[in-house]
C-alpha cells in the first residue's frame, strides 16, 4: 500500500505494516509512477498538485488533510469512494498560543511600548502604578469577559487558558448549551452579550453563512473598550467596517492573523488602521499530532477502528 | 484607630470596627494632624512621604506595603515596635500575565510582524507552513524547556500556565526540591540546566546576592535559540553583557520589564539592542486582593489572627 506524503510535512511517520510512504513535491503534479497510490496526505497543496491528485489517483482510498478547513479538497473532485479526512484538532495548541500572544499584546499594549522603545522613551503612561480596571480600556484578562465566536476544538483548548488567567469565557455557536465546561450561546443571543464583552475572539470557519458576519453591527454593539481578535478565516470580517470601528473608537483595538485576501496587498487600507496588529496567517501552520492521526486512519482503512475527522462529502 | 491610605490606592476598603481611614497624598509629607495614625498603607510612596512617616508616626503599629519588595520601608527607620508587612502575592496574577505577554511576543515574533506591518508587507517568512521545532529558534512554548530563576509566589502562579501551554518548567531557588508540583534546583546546578534551556525567566528580588548574576556566563551557557525575560528587578542583569549577547547571537531574544536605572535614560545603549523588547515596569503596579490583606492585618493588630506577609526586620 502506498502513501504519498508532500515534502511540506516534516513529521516522522511510523506506518502500519504493509504501507510504504513516498515523498512528493506538494506544489507539483503527481508523478505518473505514483498514480497507484492508496492514500494521500495534503498539507498546503498547490491547486495544481491537488487537481492532479484528484484526476489521476484512481484507486486512492484516503485523502488525509492536515488542515482544519478542507473546502478545496472536497471541491477538487476526488473519486467518490475516497474518504476525505481533515486535520481538525492538529492546530488547537498552536492557534491557542498565537491567539493568546495577540490578545496579551493588545491588553498589555506592546505595540505602544515598542513605539516608545524606538524613541528611547520610558513611558510613565504605560508603566508604574495603575488602576486595575479603568473604564475605558481592557488592561488585563483578570475579570475580563471574553466571547469566543466559533466554539470548536481550538476554542475549547483556548478557553481554559483564558479562564486560568482570570477571564470569564462564553462561547457562541450554532448549538447552545454547555461545552467543555463553558456556557455557549447561539448566534441569536450574540447581541445580548456584546455590550458587556471586553474581548471578542473569532474562530469561525469560512462558509457561506459566516461571510462578513463580523461587521459594523457587531463592532457598534461592543463597548468602546472592546478588543477584537480574528484567528479563524479572514472572510468572516467586514474589513472596511473594522477600519471604521478602529478609526472612530467604536472599539479600542484589534488583532488579525487572517485577512481578505491573503497575502494582503500593500495598498490595502487595513495596514494603516490604528490600534491594529496584523500577523501573516502565522497562528497554525505546524500540525501537532499528525503522525498519530495518519497512523490511525491508515489502520482504519485496513478495518482496524474508524476514520478520525472523516468529512461527510455529501454535506460539505 | 486611624489608618492612613495613600491616594495611589483605588481599593475600596471595608475596615474592621473601630478603624477609620484617611486618604493622604502619597508624594507629600504626612500632615501633622495625622501623626497619631495607628497604621499606614504604602503604595509607591515618595522618599519624602516615607521619611516623614518614619519620623513622625510615633504610635504606628503596622506599615502595610502593597509592594512585594520593601527594602526602602525597612530602611526608612520606623519605630522598632511597628510591624512591617509586604504586598507579596498581590502581584502574582498581573506579573504572570505580563510575563506571558512578553514571552509570547518573543516566541511569536510580534516585533518583526509589526515591522512588516509598518512596511505593508505580508511576510511569508513569519507565516504560512513552518516546522514546529526548528533548531535555531524557539517558535512555540509547546515542548519548550523553561527555567524560572526565583521561584516564589509569582513563579508558582506563572508555572502552571506555562505548563498548560505545553512547556516543561523548572525552578531555580535557594532551597531545591519540589514546589507547587515543579522541580526546583539550587543555583549551584544552574549551569547544568542552561545548555538545554529554551527560555530563562528571572523573577529574582534585588539583594546584595543577586546583583548582576544574570551576566555573560549565563548568556553564553544558554543555546543560541535561547530567550531571556526579566520581570524581577533590573539590578539582577548585567546589561552590557545582555547587549553583547543579543548582538553576537549568544541568545536569540530578550524582554525586560525592569532595567537599571529606572526610568532608563534616553542615551542608554540598551534601547538599541537587537531582538529586545522593553516595557517600562508595567508588569505589576495594580495590587489584586489588597483589601483582604489590609483587612486581615488590621484585625490581626487587634489580636484576631496573625499578620500576613510580616517582614522579619532583623533579618532584612
Amino acid at each position: 500500500m502506498k502513501l504519498l506524503l508532500p515534502d511540506t510535512v516534516s513529521a516522522r511517520l511510523h506506518l502500519p505494516e504493509g504501507w510504504e510512504s513516498v515523498v512528493v513535491d506538494g506544489a507539483a503534479e503527481i508523478p505518473r509512477e505514483h498514480w497507484d497510490a492508496d492514500a494521500l496526505v495534503a498539507w498546503g497543496p498547490s491547486p495544481r498538485h491537488l487537481q492532479s491528485a484528484a484526476q489521476n489517483l484512481r484507486q486512492v482510498q484516503l485523502v488525509q488533510s492536515l488542515s482544519s478547513g478542507v473546502e478545496a479538497i472536497v471541491a477538487a473532485g476526488f473519486r467518490p469512494e475516497a474518504v476525505i479526512a481533515s486535520g481538525a484538532g492538529l492546530h488547537n495548541r498552536t492557534v491557542t498560543e498565537h491567539t493568546l500572544a495577540l490578545l496579551l499584546a493588545l491588553v498589555r499594549r506592546l505595540p505602544a511600548a515598542l513605539e516608545h522603545q524606538r524613541r528611547h522613551d520610558w513611558s510613565s503612561e504605560l508603566g508604574g502604578i495603575h488602576e486595575l480596571h479603568p473604564a475605558d480600556r481592557v488592561t488585563t484578562l483578570l475579570d475580563a469577559r471574553v466571547l469566543i465566536w466559533g466554539f470548536g476544538s481550538i476554542a475549547q483548548t483556548l478557553a481554559p487558558v483564558l479562564a486560568a488567567l482570570g477571564a470569564t469565557v462564553t462561547g457562541v455557536a450554532t448549538h447552545p448549551g454547555e461545552r467543555a465546561g463553558f456556557r455557549v450561546i447561539d448566534v441569536g443571543h450574540l447581541h445580548d452579550e456584546l455590550p458587556t464583552t471586553d474581548v471578542l475572539i473569532s474562530i469561525l470557519p469560512a462558509t457561506a453563512a459566516t461571510r462578513g458576519v463580523v461587521g459594523s453591527n457587531v463592532f457598534d454593539a461592543l463597548p468602546a473598550r472592546g478588543l477584537f481578535v480574528n484567528v479563524g478565516r479572514g472572510d468572516v470580517v467586514d474589513q472596511p467596517a473594522l477600519i471604521t470601528a478602529l478609526r472612530t473608537g467604536a472599539i479600542s483595538g484589534a488583532a488579525l492573523d487572517v485577512t481578505t485576501p491573503e497575502p494582503l496587498p500593500a495598498a490595502d487600507p487595513l495596514w494603516e488602521a490604528p490600534h491594529l496588529i496584523i500577523t501573516p496567517h502565522a497562528a497554525g501552520g505546524r500540525p501537532v499530532g499528525a503522525e498519530l492521526l495518519i497512523d490511525r486512519n491508515l489502520r482504519a482503512l485496513g478495518g482496524d477502528g474508524t476514520i478520525g475527522n472523516r468529512i461527510d462529502r455529501a454535506a460539505s
